[in-house]
């Protein structure tokens, strides 16, 4: 953590809003990033201007291409540049002298792998030009509303997330498409993308600055392997814990870890648990793995403000509702919620009698969508209930698309967070996927369901604490 | 923990291996569970002779049905009895007159609805015949190998698992199913699944004792809510550890978990720090969640023997990498290998020259077949590594089928444990259920890979203590 120069905000709205996107190496090659990057852009939809760029001045996929980009003769928005390492430097130079007002650099070959002068250069010309630029060794920024997307990965391996509210950054590129893959599989909408690499220039602290203030962004979600710019990245952190969710996954927690992340990107890990504390003062939720970080990213995107701890859990299976009692139990903050006489007296009418009217509720195997939707309507009334986990297992004789449709249908209208844990494989994964598309957050284990209402709820009590 | 009588092994084979199997309360209305069971038991391939017997005595899907177990005229190894619990100790005892040899009774409405008396007639007339009886409020029994099976789940909810060396113990029926479920979507095989509900005569004292003799169980998985005379199960529990890794999940590992398993399947849950001690004593694996379980489970199925704790981690993506080398040295009692000069020279001759040549060795996001094969080979010879985990991140570039291929090849040839961490959506999930089938095991996780490293050395580092 160092912090050698003044504060100085960077303007990231031309790299995800470009009007004009400049493609500095694009190439009939299909095995080309430059390729890659160009057809995205031409089949995303995207609507503002793209420019082929490269030394032949052939054109491209149909498209006008330029020998360079003065030749454009407009400035463009974003360069995006996918070219030999030891080339950037120059055409980045060019980039700034032709007015580029972003630029994204992919090409990998610098501080990495000791090319720490060739970056250093880069650095110099960046800031020589004021042009933000993300990079090098990234994959860049993705942007579903204005549908600029410099990453190259073809589409068969990543689908296109839908629009969302939840920004992601990751540091390293593979963590960044591994997360973005796992958003499209749980369905969750996405507002911008960031895989910022080697940051030679802008950084974690400018892209959370970023973010911040950018209204289309209700949670951040960020890897990181180093923090550079300590101060700036502590107190923009405070004022983002204070705005809007973060949730944090900082590599590097074991000195092994440091050392790995340093040779990966040339970061300097620093103290984790420094760290750790620091975030925990912004307000942050730390996770500890992907998995974790997606487990929060879901709730908090979805997931209004808990009135209180207190949990009540609604099952279909004994031994489920056991461990998730065991779950809440055990998860720091949490309370199992104990049932009003309302509600005892509400369940007594519609429960058949085999039902033992307690927390957790075990409506039995044989449960439908009537009686899901009658302990629903039941537990959602309870102002002694602050928080429903609704168990469904999908392998029980009752449990099918309708029990689904229920909880989405109680979940539209329900002010309390209501949660759902399904565990299982193809006809579960079926219900789950419709669940998640609308917006019902769906967990595969107690702990994470347990964890994630834990976290949602420190979230807003640290926030109406400052 | 009660230890009331001498103890006695009871004989399950007949129950998981019958040669005839009656079905009491067999119906044509398919909505009945005496119908699904009798209608699996016909489609599954069951080669023993099957009788229906219902009060009616019409003949139901083609057989030829008897109004009692008596009437059949001969003895039956397995008596399957599905009907309402106040007749199920009357039925029981016919069954014992007409000579069966053992029961199943997946009723419920015993004591787990505070019918204790109930219960109790029916513990008493299985010790009057000394039949071995499975229940009540239980799934039943499922041999792949003889395809005896007495869930009443349908086909389209839970396919029927691959045949395997993992026998499944669990308590409640819905986490059994549950498990299944897993089961068969993570493609590893069964060899015995057991859900033995209130406990009335068989429970899990039994069940053990016939597990760790039984040749084609190589690992004992339990999911339990308490432990029934308990100096028997730790008897039994510590020759189970020396014999067979033993995975278990127990359920009330907090007051509140303990009370919700009391109203489950009215077990006195006891306190879990003392059965935590104990199942270390005996060497068992302990999990915490049902994802846990299968984890354990998968490892113990397919890994061999850990020369010792160093792993390697071979990756094409540096941030996976570090998070892998944190979950490594976060675990306790592994280390991150250090790669023998051998080694580094082998891979200095076939990786390309960006390549950092220590571990983590990140291969990069363009890493083929040949560039993965390589790597495993330079790793695979080196006497300094004990296990190996192979991160694909198959968002990336250079990963494809091909490399998964790869990974299965070497893992065929491999005497050191090898797994691999593969995470995200569709593309992923194909070639996951790929190297599965072909008994790699595939993690989603850096820490569920590592404890899971952990698991399998502490597990023979235990055994060879003893």
């Amino acid at each position: 953590m160092s912090n050698n120069s003044a504060y100085k905000r960077k303007n990231l709205t031309p790299m995800l809003k470009p009007r004009s996107v400049a493609i500095i190496g694009a190439s009939r090659d299909p095995s080309k990033v430059g390729h890659v990057i160009l057809q995205n852009y031409i089949n995303s939809g995207y609507d503002g201007k793209i420019y082929p760029v490269n030394k032949s001045g052939d054109d491209i996929l149909g498209l006008k291409t330029y020998k360079s980009i003065s030749a454009i003769g407009s400035k463009v928005d974003l360069a995006v540049i996918a070219i030999p390492a030891q080339f950037v430097p120059e055409v980045l130079d060019e980039c700034g002298r032709a007015g580029a007002r972003t630029a994204v650099v992919v090409s990998g070959g610098f501080a990495e792998v000791g090319n720490v002068d060739l970056q250093r250069r880069l650095t110099a010309v960046a800031e020589k030009y004021d042009m933000p630029t993300l990079g090098p060794n990234c994959l860049g920024v993705m942007d579903p509303r204005s549908r600029s997307d410099t990453l190259f990965l073809p589409t068969y391996k990543l689908s296109k997330p839908q629009i969302g509210g939840v920004s992601f950054v990751a540091q390293s590129g593979a963590v960044g498409s591994t997360i973005l893959d796992l958003i499209v599989g749980e369905g969750f909408g996405l507002s911008k993308f960031f895989s910022y690499g080697n940051a030679a220039h802008v950084d974690e602290v400018d892209i959370m600055d970023y973010l911040v203030r950018d209204d289309e962004t209700k949670v951040i979600v960020m890897y990181i392997e180093g923090v550079n710019r300590g101060r700036d990245f502590f107190r923009i952190a405070k004022e983002a814990g204070r705005k809007k969710p973060v949730v944090v996954l900082k590599a590097g927690r074991t000195a092994a870890g440091q050392a790995a992340a340093h040779s990966h990107t040339a970061s300097l890990a620093g103290d984790y648990e420094t760290h750790e504390a620091l975030f925990r003062q912004a307000g942050f939720t730390i996770a500890h793995d992907i998995r974790e970080l997606l487990y929060y990213a879901k709730i908090f995107a979805s997931e209004p403000e808990p009135s209180g701890p207190n949990v009540a859990i609604l099952t279909n299976g004994g031994g489920a509702g056991v461990l998730t009692t065991d779950a809440i139990a055990a998860t720091s903050g949490l309370k199992l919620a104990s049932f009003s006489r309302q509600t005892l007296d509400s369940l007594k009418k519609t429960m058949p009698p085999l039902v033992n009217l307690r927390n957790p509720l075990d409506v039995a195997g044989d449960a439908d969508d009537k009686r899901y939707g009658d302990a629903l309507d039941a537990l959602s009334k309870d102002p002694a209930i602050d928080m429903v986990i609704v168990i469904t297992l999908f392998q029980t004789p009752g449990a099918d698309s309708r029990v689904a449709s229920k909880l989405i249908e109680f979940k539209e209208k329900s002010d309390k967070p209501l949660i759902n844990i399904s565990i299982g494989s193809g006809y579960t994964e079926m219900h789950k996927i419709m669940m998640e598309s609308a917006g019902l957050p769906v967990y595969d284990s107690p702990a994470a369901a347990a964890e994630s209402l834990s976290a949602l709820l420190k979230f807003y009590q640290f926030r109406s604490r400052k």
